[in-house]
């Protein structure tokens, strides 16, 4: 289609063509007390200016700072000892959770920020929480003089497991998931076991759905091993479970930095696997109901889909359900009787993708593919099956 | 300071580290009548999807719209004869100017008719107009689903021969030029010649300004084209004038695919050679002062200041300001004399760049420089100098 020779009804015209790449380190780390002074990976990610230390503007999730009342403490005497590298400009703490992302609320509160504190590219935002909160702060520090530097310290388990290990922003509006946002290489990323230890039991759970959707799609031995521990995510045993968390990132980050298409400029999407009804979920259950939850429904609605369409034996498809539900995931919703509302999320994900109907099926465990439609008959039929689950 | 070692407070810690490599063809083409149904360049741009046709919103400078009452009826009859490539969603019309980027009232059209209209990733954003124009759509188009194609049809000189070949968008905030904004590489950009025609006087002539600055800063040979040409602005002629825009769209364009650092990540910014009060000029006048004319003051000023602190010849600097005056610009402007708050754009300026002040001066014609420090004494001497023009 691009075409360096001169157009033939521009006798004149001159054209100008090259590719422009734009590189970025991705990293993410896993460890623990990050904050403590006397751990340098925190403290080592900040390139002092020539002016000496930079300038660090904090976001917090207002659950977390709730469950470690010395946070704010922490972040100063970690830079007290680190002052050489960075200067905390302002801790700001806004409510998380889906919410945050529905109104331009917690965006102005950060934009606001980081122009009274004089945040500039050089400087860095380090967004603390869950996957909905470093969305927003994300994004905020992604449109913000077209970019400052970002950290993302995730610090529940869906964030460490998934979205925030990733490259995308963003907030919803229109009542529409994710409908503005950037693809972003954050300077870092930080998964830090230290937070998860206080999550709520949902919030606990709610990260583990990932895990199993990116198994699913990408690794039989993984989903093999998530099913061996599935009763005992309850347990809350760091060390058993951590390294689920660990594994489920490690594929996501893999499928960003060698799978070609970090930004999703052409149409393949299959990290979200289950998501086109795990988003609508949401939507209709007015956020009530966890990202994570909604994946482990959604996950299980297209699993089942993929043994009615015959891609996969019935002996897989009961074998998801029954993880998941082992897992302490709830397979129904009311919202799931409202078809005709839930089917709308299957236009509503090939607009936000773009481009023709891009669904990722299974055609085994640890293999999935692209299916560029669904038929909905055979969707209402998966429905009856989950609820029978 | 990146390592793949484990960090040694963190006995059990894993790190993943990749480089994310995003590579973009940019292409700039220069021509006439790209809307005439007998042209092709135009519709081959579209890549038509599975479905057929993609979807393109049109989005025109209402001044441009007035200018050429046909327009509208041009886009759907270019549609017509290539129905196949692309379907018309929508004419969107935007008052155009500065004035359009500095609330979110432009930006909100444009983004309610992406979503009522179900633009996609894959579906265009046709921007048609000035470079503020461009600002604002691109902004729109980069931020919608984090990212919708972009086509940008600049039909001022000053975009055609600066910011419409560029990569940045955005809008302002908080009074700040461009507080908020992406870097993005459009699918194409339209070079058309037939839409400067119609420019008024002022909107002709500032465009001339970027390219005085771009050749100062890198060529001095076109510099000299531009000075035997400098007289000859008012008379219009677009055989002997339109390859003064493209020359400097094509050094602009270098600039970004050959500089080796397209999104500005690292600090120098040479392109923005007088930019700093030219900014800020634009602001302190209330935008009555267009873009150009104010960068056609800060270029003068900066060249002077570069005499005053002895990296320029007088004999150059003078020639420089005689060049701009020739061209019909004025050099002096009441809000100069408000050194004060003039100088506040040196800081902001700093930090909208980020980390250590870099400003462009000249140590010859056509020889730019990153210098780090603005003595404020002599930038005062410099402004004498430019009143005395």
């Amino acid at each position: 289609m691009s075409s360096s020779q001169p157009v033939a009804a521009n006798p004149g015209s001159r054209n100008l063509e090259a590719t422009v790449s734009v590189g970025s380190f991705h990293r993410v780390r896993f460890g623990r007390d990050y904050l403590s002074p006397s751990n340098p990976a925190f403290p080592e990610l900040f390139v002092p200016g020539v002016d000496g230390p930079v300038k660090a503007l904090f976001v917090l999730d207002e659950s977390l700072r709730k469950a470690w009342p010395a946070l704010e403490e922490s972040i100063h005497a970690c830079c007290d000892t680190h002052k050489d590298r960075f200067r905390v400009t302002d801790i700001l703490t806004i409510p998380g959770g889906e919410r945050c992302k529905n109104d331009t609320g917690s965006l102005d509160i950060i934009l606001g920020a980081i122009e009274k504190r004089g945040i500039c590219r050089q400087s860095y935002v380090i967004a603390m929480g869950g996957g909905a909160l470093l969305d927003v702060a994300g994004y905020a520090a992604s449109i913000a003089h077209r970019g400052v530097r970002l950290i993302r310290f995730p610090t529940t388990t869906l964030s460490q497991a998934d979205s925030g290990v990733g490259v995308k922003n963003g907030i919803n509006r229109f009542g529409k998931k994710n409908f503005l946002g950037s693809f972003d290489v954050p300077a870092a990323v930080l998964n830090d076991e230290t937070y998860l230890t206080t999550l709520s039991d949902r919030d606990w759970r709610a990260g583990f759905s990932e895990a199993v959707k990116v198994a699913l799609i990408k690794d039989q031995a993984f989903f093999e091993e998530i099913e061996n521990l599935s009763e005992e995510i309850e347990g809350r045993n760091l060390e058993t479970l951590n390294p689920i968390i660990q594994r489920s990132a490690e594929l996501h980050f893999k499928h960003i930095v060698e799978g070609g298409d970090p930004y999703e400029l052409t149409v393949a999407r299959p990290l979200d696997f289950g998501h086109w009804a795990a988003h609508k979920i949401e939507q209709m259950s007015d956020f009530s109901v966890l990202h994570g939850e909604a994946v482990a429904i959604g996950v299980a609605l297209d699993t089942i889909y993929s043994a009615v369409m015959g891609h996969l034996s019935w002996e897989d498809a009961d074998r998801v359900c029954r993880c998941l539900s082992k897992m302490g995931f709830s397979l129904s919703h009311e919202v799931l009787k409202d078809r005709e509302t839930l089917f709308e999320g299957i236009e509503e994900f090939r607009q936000h993708l773009g481009g023709e109907l891009a669904v990722t099926l299974l055609k085994g465990i640890g293999e999935g593919f692209t299916c560029h439609e669904i038929e909905l008959a055979k969707m209402g039929e998966a429905l009856e099956r989950l609820e029978e689950v």
